[in-house]
């Protein structure tokens, strides 16, 4: 037990994404001793998660040690270890260190934002086919995915199974799956250049699924338009009003509008299709007497509080409130909407309800190609492009993150080159069943069942 | 079936370690076809293998992709398979893909050059408590143990078992051993400066054991007391004449000269201790008619030929000749003397035997001090450091390479700090025993067993 005795507002923060590290900071300026807990010991820069799955940034240029982020805020405390439940009467949090001990924080106030995973909507089996892009671990999984089937190809003689090596399928389209497939792309064609003997890495297939009528719907017809145009440009294959029905190591079944069903062999599959908020919604809204929504999210009052609890915060991908996407800005904003209140009320202040201000929202589409919606305003091409550089720059966390990534994207962006394609054998991991990790062979590289 | 009809000459290089790499480089100047076969996708700098450990350098900044290093290269083939035998009087060589389908690859002339890995002298149960230093899989696994390991010290409240956890043991004080032990010290000392609220990490014991009488011995006694002393100056326990003789997850038992043991608790071990060649040299001994060293390796005729069979060499860490020692120079010396040789033939020249070339050797300490011996110049301290940083930067691969490791290394010697510190879920490997790998949790930073 590890129940801090003080007489210090204590603050406990559940999740150390863009929310609860918001809170956090700004939480420096408040007479509060604050303990954030996080079940990894990084910050991830989610945003940026389809450049570590490609190869062009490495994951430490991402994910910077949340301590490390915050050693210079002396009442912050980091804890790496998994939260398993809340006492809302007893005000504790209680959690699981990596070597499976249990720890159990008290609050005062208390700050949830433990975000959202992949949604496989009722097909977790797809999981093991296609992973998500939620995690550092996604990431780098994908990332040998992605460079072994191209190693793959190269030593297939068969041209049908060397065609199944070459395809590479993204379901949704959402920034996500746009960036992959943009990027994926971009690889083929550039970024691999006379690496083989073979194969032309560049007639690889790439395909975005998507279950609606366009890409990129929120941004609007003429912005999704333009982003269909570079992709297709690039080579991207996209097919909307199709959804992926089945899946297995051979390839997927998908299903049009009008009902028919096609057979697509593919080996590398990447899902970025829906996401479901973290479990720790559901127990939380339990423990308050509150509800979910259909995403799993839990509802919070207009001051982001969960229901009969105002010492009770949850922000971010977990929380539902107005119709609030699931983006980044609305994390940070909730996540410091959070923080200023618990600042508020010592301060003998009443609280006030969140207001979110968009600030709008970018995908890059290709290298000097990105979309921007800024408060009605929308760009394309390679001013959007620049502005997206500008604010990634501005939101990456340290210096030399910054300066490190401004080198590969020089490298990448410029020559075509990927500083970072080791793959390793950390394609054997818990996703896989164990039966399954024999022989210490790549499982996404497998070969299919009979 | 991949057998190539062609007239030209074959050659099929297995491994693409210095030896590989090098004789596949030369032979662009000879009229042959290569196959370079490795079961990684990667060349490896394995001297710079410590850095990764340590969170110095990211993983594809020392294992660049072998296709990408021979992109230039139009006659070499580059494939990603494990070799699984030898068939001399057939001059063909079998091999597995990643997807578990056999290859058969015919040569004229055959290089094999698989390198050594790591020996626990019997004890091969220490590995799962104990990795070594032989991949990059090692590597980012002790990455995960030694950031994690001040994780767990951080939210650990008694003092005995936080202890352990600050314990750090490496195993061997041979270059390998030094430099692991220095760069935890230095890490401890300086790079988690005011990242931890409840430890002080300056406070991490290193404890570094050789059972020989000095560390770093073939470097002579000068520069072995030099290093000792710097060693000390960081921190470093150095206990000589003490011989690891049991381990598990809550420590190490040793064993003194005198035959006395002492348990110590130390959550985090590394092994640097002893290498054995790869077991495809017993395999080609066999095959050849041959015989293996007490360290596994082939003894081959003075150029590089096993018995019999003067088509096929074996050359680096894998061949045993005049008691060469195992460092990167003899395996580029042997690999380009392999494919000289070919090409000597090829022009009706006769062979001529290897002679050793010995250009010196060198072990970091630590920042600002390198030991070198260099043709029996002996020096120590700022110059010797110089001297490292000027070889490792030209032996280095490609430039985006030597530009990314530079500022790295300006970041982590000036400023102390680590760019590379995200604990990732790749500690669930193969390395753990499958019943070991429930709940997702880190094996290094599991509970000892009752």
């Amino acid at each position: 037990m590890s129940v801090h005795e003080t007489s210090t507002h204590r603050v406990v923060i559940v999740g150390g994404g863009f929310a609860g590290l918001f809170a956090a900071k700004f939480l420096r300026r408040a007479p509060v001793q604050v303990t954030l807990v996080d079940r990894e010991n990084y910050h991830l820069f989610q945003p940026l998660l389809y450049q570590v799955a490609t190869g062009i940034l490495s994951e430490g240029e991402i994910a910077p040690p949340l301590r490390d982020v915050l050693r210079g805020h002396r009442n912050v405390e980091v804890e790496m270890a998994t939260v398993t439940g809340f006492d809302l009467e007893d005000r504790t949090v209680s959690a699981t260190r990596p070597d499976n001990t249990a720890r159990t924080y008290a609050y005062d106030s208390l700050i949830v934002a433990t975000g959202a995973g992949q949604s496989y909507f009722g097909h977790d089996e797809f999981s093991r086919w296609a992973p998500g892009m939620k995690t550092i671990d996604d990431a780098l999984e994908l990332r040998g995915r992605i460079f072994g089937a191209f190693e793959m190809a190269e030593s297939e003689d068969d041209i049908a199974r060397r065609q199944a090596w070459m395809t590479f399928i993204v379901v949704g389209g959402g920034p996500t799956g746009v960036e992959m497939a943009g990027q994926i792309a971009e690889l083929s064609r550039t970024g691999l250049r006379h690496n083989f003997r073979r194969i032309d890495p560049s007639e690889a297939r790439v395909l975005l699924f998507d279950g609606g009528p366009e890409i990129l719907a929120s941004f609007g017809d003429r912005l999704s338009l333009k982003a269909s145009n570079e992709l297709r440009r690039l080579g991207v294959d996209i097919q909307t009003k199709r959804v992926v029905i089945g899946m297995d190591a051979a390839g997927v079944t998908v299903k049009a509008a009008d009902g028919s069903t096609e057979q697509i062999p593919a080996r590398t599959k990447i899902w970025a299709a829906g996401v479901h908020a973290s479990p720790l919604a559901a127990q939380l809204a339990t423990a308050a007497g509150g509800e979910t929504d259909r995403a799993g999210r839990i509802k919070v009052l207009p001051n982001c509080t969960v229901p009969h609890h105002p010492e009770v915060f949850a922000v971010g991908d977990l929380m539902a409130l107005d119709q609030l996407p699931g983006v980044a800005e609305v994390a940070m904003q909730t996540g410091l909407h959070a923080a200023l209140t618990i600042k508020r009320r010592l301060e003998g202040e009443d609280d006030k309800d969140f207001t979110y201000r968009d600030l709008g929202s970018m995908a890059t589409v290709a290298r000097f190609r990105a979309i921007v919606d800024f408060r009605g305003i929308r760009v394309g091409g390679l001013i959007g492009w620049l502005m997206w550089l500008v604010v990634h720059l501005t939101f990456m966390t340290g210096f030399k993150n910054r300066f490190a990534a401004l080198f590969h994207w020089a490298l990448t962006f410029m020559s075509g080159q990927r500083a970072q394609r080791t793959i390793t054998l950390r394609e054997v991991t818990a996703r896989v069943a164990p039966e399954d990790a024999g022989g210490g062979q790549l499982p996404g590289l497998r070969e299919p069942e009979a």
